[in-house]
């Protein structure tokens, strides 16, 4: 059983030996109501999903820095109530159950390592771009946790020094230039109207001006890979979240920056590849830890 | 016995069991008349340092991009006439030994964790300030290779896209900013003259201009270690090569940086420590690998 709580809903699913969704539902999350209201929800959506007939760990995965020692979100923008909040602690209480903690991104990426686009790659990153930008690092069949379970914000690679002000402190971070936030903002100050779906859509049927959102997106994103690269010559990369609807639109620029900036590399050897599980990624992952019983151990095989 | 192979010169040191340099030399390298002049130096070298009368393998510390599996330096910019030199073969040929090769700025990253100023650390970065810049990513206590043995190329890290042209084909990376020969290069474009040593010196008597100069490699740096931090929140940095002798001109705003884009990390938990071992960092790391024969296996232990 997993469950992937998110600024907007809770999802939440029952997953097969073999990364199935057996049952899935979810419910939205009310953040604005505080701690107490999405502890609530949790409990109902659980129920509805016959939770408590279902033995073994919860895996919940969580937007935002968590202490994975303490079991405490430490830094969560988009759900700012849980700053603090002792997520591990106070939702093993409630369900009754044990719970096993890990960022959403990783979750996506583990899910990805097992049952998606990247099954059977080692080593590998899986971007997310959604509202926001989460990432994975998944080195030799594991998560990369880092010293302080942070590791893998690929959304605050610097992109522009002097750029937009983030919600992390920052300037030009990613996630300012290739989230679907960030896009979508950059559409109205241009005065275009329409979801993302519509403008990706008309980008398709040769708008140049949409296009040249997706461009820029794609740009930004391909800078931010070179780094990777530079740093990590981990070639494959998975690129999930609502943007990756629209990586067929980003892939040319992308490849351009790859291909300039990509020290001593043949930019043929760099696999790009949009994530199969979407919207299930993070329950699938969660699952997953949930059955590798917390011993975070190449759960993506 | 190990090597370190420059652009300027060979360094070469019989290595003991802890670290300590009994005997070392250093020959120029003669890059500029081609591949057997360079390998008669290496040869010379050996000889005077009474290789013959040492078992084991040789280690190699050679700059730029190696594929280690055939042995071949791939790309070297510093020593042109190597791209595409199969090094392991060639050198074994003319040495009668077994060779290990290594980047070497990784030799550099293995001294430090080994001997220097990472001594114990599981998980470390290892910058080199030099002509160019290079980097060491040691994770769990072993070089990170990556798909390409190209793993830690710090130096060309994106920190200003549309920044000066690099030798990569990029633009704005860490090299082209924060490299000894960048400071070099803005300090003559200001019209300073001097040594890096005398600007540093008068940088130290509060000269407003030449302190600026450090600052500027500073603030580069430490957005390049933001960037570092965000993605595999390693916090423990060692920074060597000729420019960390102004390690002290640059840290506050290698500070700066890290404390504002550093994402959800307590910036007080990030350790930059000046390398120890100057340079005899790549032979000593060169040594070390030659000693662990080959297997490189936490070769920082």
């Amino acid at each position: 059983m997993g469950l992937d709580v998110g600024a907007t809903s809770i999802k939440g699913g029952l997953v097969g030996a073999n990364g199935e969704v057996l049952k899935k539902g979810s419910v939205p999350s009310s953040v604005e109501k505080g701690v107490e209201a999405i502890e609530e929800r949790i409990v109902e959506l659980l129920e509805s999903l016959g939770g408590s007939l279902v033995p073994g760990p919860l895996g919940i995965g969580l937007p935002g820095a968590l202490d994975l020692d303490r079991g405490v979100v430490v830094h969560s923008p988009n759900i700012p109530c849980w700053h603090g909040y002792a997520a591990r602690d106070r939702l093993s209480a409630i369900t009754g159950r044990e719970v096993i903690l890990e960022n959403d991104a990783n979750c996506a990426g583990i899910a990805e390592g097992w049952v998606g686009a990247a099954r059977s790659v080692r080593s590998f990153l899986a971007v997310t771009l959604g509202t926001g930008v989460g990432g994975g690092v998944i080195l030799d069949g594991r998560i990369w946790h880092g010293d302080s379970g942070r590791g893998g914000e690929v959304g605050h690679v610097v992109v522009d020094p002097d750029g937009m002000a983030c919600g992390c402190g920052g300037r030009g971070c990613l996630e300012t230039l290739a989230s679907a936030t960030a896009v979508m903002r950059m559409a109205r100050e241009q005065g275009l109207a329409g979801t993302l779906q519509e403008m990706s859509d008309r980008a398709r049927d040769h708008d140049g001006t949409q296009r040249r959102l997706f461009e820029g997106a794609g740009r930004a994103l391909g800078i931010a890979l070179a780094t990777w690269l530079n740093i990590m010559d981990v070639h494959f990369i998975v690129v999930g979240g609502g943007m990756s609807a629209a990586l067929d639109l980003m892939m040319p620029s992308i490849r351009v920056e790859i291909a300039r900036r990509a020290y001593a590399l043949d930019p043929e050897r760099v696999v790009i590849r949009q994530a199969l599980l979407g919207p299930d990624a993070g329950l699938v992952g969660a699952a997953r830890l949930a059955m590798a019983d917390g011993r975070i151990c190449d759960p993506c095989r």
